[in-house]
This record gives C-alpha cells, sequence and structure tokens, in this order.
C-alpha cells in the first residue's frame, strides 16, 4: 500500500495539540490534515472559572463548524469521526489547576467532556509536582485521592510534563493505564521534558502509551530538526517499549502568539521567565516536514520508508491511542 | 510585683487566635482578657475571592467596635492599643491559598493589613507541604519567590503548621526572621503539629520567635490537659531556644462549631476527616486554666510560681513577639 492509502485508511489521533484555538487555519490545517482526532488543550495555568470558560468556547466552535469539528467523548465518537471525516476533539488539560482544592469538579468537567488530565505542569500543584520543579517528593496526600477519583471516572492520567517521582508514584498507584501525550526518552534526547527509561518502562508494562513529542527542544537537533528527527524518537520508543505502546503527540502549537509562550514558560503562569522565553525563535515552528497538521502524512510516509509495516504504522497514528482510550474511557466500541 | 500586676503591665500579645469571629463573646472575653493583640486568622483553606471578603468582613467589624477593637498595621499600633485599652487584631493567613498563583496578591493583601502569614496549612500548596503531607521536599520554585516577596514586603513568615523540609528551607531562605506563631517542640511532645529541636533551634538563631501552643492535642495531656501542662511547653521552649524567643501562640479557637473543625481536618478543605473529627471531644475545649483569652492572666500567674522574673514573663507574654514585629514590618516605634 502506498504511504498516502495507509495514512487515510488509518485513524490519524494526534496526543496533544496546544494551538490556538480561535485561529482558522489551525481547524483548516486539520481538515486538509484528515486528522481524525486531537487531544486539545484547554487548560494549561487556568484555574475553575476560566477553564469553564474556555470549555464553553469550545461548545460554541462544535455548534459554529458542524461540518467539520465533533466531540469526542468516547473511542465510539472517534470512529464516527473517521467515517464522517470530521475531525474529533478531546477535551483535555495539561494541569489540574481547574480543579483548584476541589476533587468533585472532576465529575463536573467529566460531564462537560475533559477526557485527559496531566497531573500538573511543569510546576508543583495540589496534586503533584511538575518535570521543571526544583524538588519533586512525590504526590501530595490530596493527590493520591485526585488519581483514585481520576480511575473511577474514568479519566486518562498524563504524565508528560510531570517531575520523575510523581510520574513513576502515578503510574503504580494508577488502577488504569496511564499515558505521556507528548514526550520522548530521556535517553533518547537528554531534557527534562524527556522521560526517564524506568517511567516508560512501566507505562508500557501497565498498558499505556507514549506519544512522540514533535516540539523541537525535545527533539535531537533541537530547533534545527527535521520530520527525520521526529521519527527517530518515534523509532527509539518502539524500540524501548513496543509497537503496541507509541502514538504520536505533536504538541502543535500553530499560530500562537508570543505572548503566549510568556505565559506558557512563565511560573505558575504568572511570573515571566525572560532568559528561557528568549532560547524560543520566533515564531516558534515545528520540524520541517511536519510544520503543521496537514503535513502529518509525511510521518507516515518516513515510518515506509524505514520499513513499518502497514499495521505498524496504523497502531502508531492511533490505533494505540484508540485503544488506550477504550479502556480508560470504557467504551469498547470497534471500528466499522 | 503581683502577678495581676505583671500582667496588666505587659502587652499580651497571642500569636494565634482562630476563634468565630461571628461570636460577640469571642471579642468581650479577649477585652475582659486585656489581650493587647491577637494574630487572627482570617484564611485557612480559603481562595482570593473568600479572603477578600473575609478581611471585608473585618473592616466591618473594626468598624462597629471601634471602642474596643482596632486593626494593627504596625507595632506601633500594638503600643497604642495598650494605651487605648483596645484589643489590637492584626490580620493573619495560616495559608498563602489566597493568593492562588499570583504573587503580586500580597502586595495587595498587604495593602490590606495581612502582616503574617504561614506558608501553608497541613497540606501541600503551590509554596510548600504541610506538616500531615505524605511528603515533603520543600518549596516549590513558586514558593522560593514567595519566601523573597514577603520579605520585600515585609509579612512575617509562619511556619507553624509546615512541613519539616520546607520549615528548614524557609527559615534558611528568608532574609528576616520567621515566626512558628503556635508550636511546642517535638521532642517536648512527639506530636507531627510540633517542630523539630533542629527548626526551633535554626529559628531562633536567625531571631525568630516561637509561640507556645495551647491546643490539647500538642500537649502532654492531650485532652486532659491544664494549664500547668501550657506552662511545662513554655519552659521547654524556653529552655530550648532562650527566653528572647519565646511567645504564647494559644491557638483558641473559641465558639466555633462542629462544621468549623470538620472543614479545618478536612483535605484541602473539601474532603472530610472522619476518623481525625472524631477524636475531637465536642465541643472541643482548651486546657483548664486557660479555655479562653479571659483566663490568661492565669498564665502569667503560673510563670511568676515558677520563678520567673517579671521583665521575663513581659518577654513571653507579648515583648518578644513586639520585637519581632518590629524587624520584619520595619517599624521601629517604641512603648510611652
Amino acid at each position: 500500500m502506498k504511504p498516502d492509502s495507509i495514512y487515510d485508511d488509518s485513524l490519524v489521533i494526534d496526543g496533544l495539540n496546544v494551538s490556538n484555538w480561535d485561529s482558522r487555519a489551525v481547524f483548516d490545517s486539520l481538515k486538509n490534515g484528515r486528522v481524525t482526532a486531537i487531544n486539545a488543550t484547554t487548560a494549561v495555568w487556568e484555574g475553575y472559572r476560566e477553564t469553564l470558560d474556555n470549555t464553553a468556547a469550545w461548545l460554541r466552535r462544535f455548534r459554529d463548524r458542524p461540518d467539520s469539528l465533533t466531540q469526542v467523548r468516547s473511542a465510539g465518537d472517534i470512529l464516527r469521526a473517521k467515517e464522517d471525516g470530521r475531525v474529533g476533539v478531546v477535551l483535555g488539560w495539561q494541569n489540574a489547576s481547574p480543579i483548584e482544592s476541589r476533587l468533585d469538579r472532576l465529575e463536573l468537567f467529566h460531564g462537560l467532556g475533559v477526557r485527559i488530565i496531566q497531573i500538573t505542569y511543569n510546576e508543583r500543584n495540589l496534586i503533584g509536582n511538575g518535570c521543571f520543579e526544583r524538588v519533586d517528593d512525590g504526590l501530595s496526600s490530596f493527590g493520591v485521592d485526585a488519581v483514585r477519583e481520576m480511575n473511577r471516572l474514568g479519566i486518562l492520567i498524563d504524565l508528560s510534563h510531570v517531575g520523575d517521582r510523581t510520574t513513576l508514584e502515578a503510574i503504580d498507584l494508577s488502577d488504569d493505564p496511564v499515558a505521556c501525550t507528548h514526550a520522548n526518552a530521556r535517553p533518547f534526547f537528554d531534557h527534562v521534558r524527556n522521560k526517564t527509561g524506568e517511567a516508560l518502562k512501566l507505562l508500557a508494562e501497565k498498558g499505556g502509551v507514549v506519544g512522540a513529542n514533535g516540539f523541537p527542544p525535545f527533539l535531537r537537533n533541537e530547533w534545527q530538526s527535521t520530520l527525520s528527527d521526529y521519527v527517530d524518537a518515534i523509532d527509539d520508543l518502539v524500540e524501548r517499549v513496543g509497537i503496541d505502546h507509541v502514538g504520536i503527540g505533536t504538541d502543535f502549537t500553530q499560530d500562537q502568539s508570543r505572548d503566549f509562550f510568556k505565559w506558557l514558560l512563565s511560573r505558575q503562569g504568572t511570573i515571566p521567565q525572560e532568559e528561557w522565553l528568549a532560547s524560543f525563535p520566533d515564531p516558534v515552528t515545528h520540524p520541517s516536514g511536519m510544520e503543521t497538521p496537514d503535513k502529518l502524512s509525511n510521518v507516515a510516509a518516513e515510518l515506509k520508508g524505514r520499513g513499518y509495516r502497514d499495521q505498524d504504522v496504523s497502531k502508531i497514528l492511533g490505533e494505540n491511542w484508540l485503544r488506550l482510550f477504550r479502556q480508560v474511557w470504557r467504551d469498547h466500541a470497534r471500528r466499522g
């Protein structure tokens, strides 16, 4: 089969997209890229009220683009998105900050469709410590309760930006398999945002999935990275944890402004880290050959070119994510 | 001098009072006890909005009781309260939770008169870990920034309910001396809420003050404790850190309801800990002989009875707190 045919026949599920949702080009690119579904970030540093507003804004987007967008609340919704040729959007968080100190808000947001929650973003929150924290001694007592509640509700736990100790504890404690929706292996490229070999091994043993991250600083050639560097990261993960545990997690930040990155990199979303920001080019671009979602078929072509079998390409493009979603979201819908 | 005369001549400053501020009896008792000033808790688990409302409620109380209450924003205000025979109220927090993720709120609340802030209450927050947390690896990166900002503003850092590691780091990092407004020594009575000998030693070396805590679970005879047990805790602290570093910090919870304790003991203020609550008698009472602030002269009498010199009794009753407030609040007003 030609790479394009494999790509078109596959579910294409992106483990993490944090683009500018007010940009029309973002949705055009997802549509042109025939992307089946994305984990769309709806909270990074936001609290309760702001995240409710962000969620309301998504309801409007679904209403405004009924022919091209659809909200994903189940694995079945992803299969229907594929059939309809629409882009499925999973509402996901990169930080549990929106619940503040109230676990019952998890059920409220689950009711609104939030299906993936990262424990914390880069730093400390009430639940755990992030990968850039000065220290990480693991989950708090409240964090232990939060993991149990996410398990009860069927919310996928994401550990991409989470500190090493908190990561290991969450994998261990969770009854369900967990994800790193957008992270590479630290032994592949030594960056605190890439996960330790130990964490990835344990995650896979429990049935989890890691989404290879295309954000340049986490690839070997950093801001000079190309599609080939990204597929190197996939190769590494496949070798490390096996073909059934690797997906894509592009970390696309399409059409985001400089102010967005300033906010993203700031401590707790409020204290700018100018030096860090200065290390980011303006504009920030993804690796050449996969600048935006409409280029994602290149990933399939590159995998095919490296000798991956069709079924393995499909696993990486989306089947592994679907399997994990089915299990954690407790919806065992099958295709066709 | 008779004990009563010493008491009346001394500044009487209570390092921590967390009573029901809607109870008239609380203010009557403070007035009858000739208490010069209290660190009145205005936030435990509250966030930004609720704490602003709590603060507004205090402004109303000051307005409603101009003859008996006065807000303390400086050491000079405490001296004036003594002269006027009014009860001075320092607005203080037992948790930095009201600032949420915004350090600039510290300056805002300082402008409203908040002068004492405990890093965290029992558990984890964005700044540090509490004494009941399952783990404590110290201050977060944001917490380091927060300590510096409190130093800049002249807000006294309180470490009473703070975890061991976070406590040591905060003492070490702070440019100003710090306080444990209401805590005893763990070697005196082994309870996680009492502070380690190491922490108290370092606190005193940096010029800080520890307020002997009268809440029964932290005294040797727990719920059967009497005034004598409380003064034992003072004796122990004086021996341990020296006469210049010990104050009182009664932890009075006068007229608080069962629901209040349920809230206080709950995880992050939202998840009840029924077993823990069940270990508290109903009603909760302070040691016999010091049930309420109007009995505080008994502490002076007991100290006097144990051979403390008048000047040392005065140091414990209030002079040590005043010295620390002067230094941290940068107001070097002197008496008379």
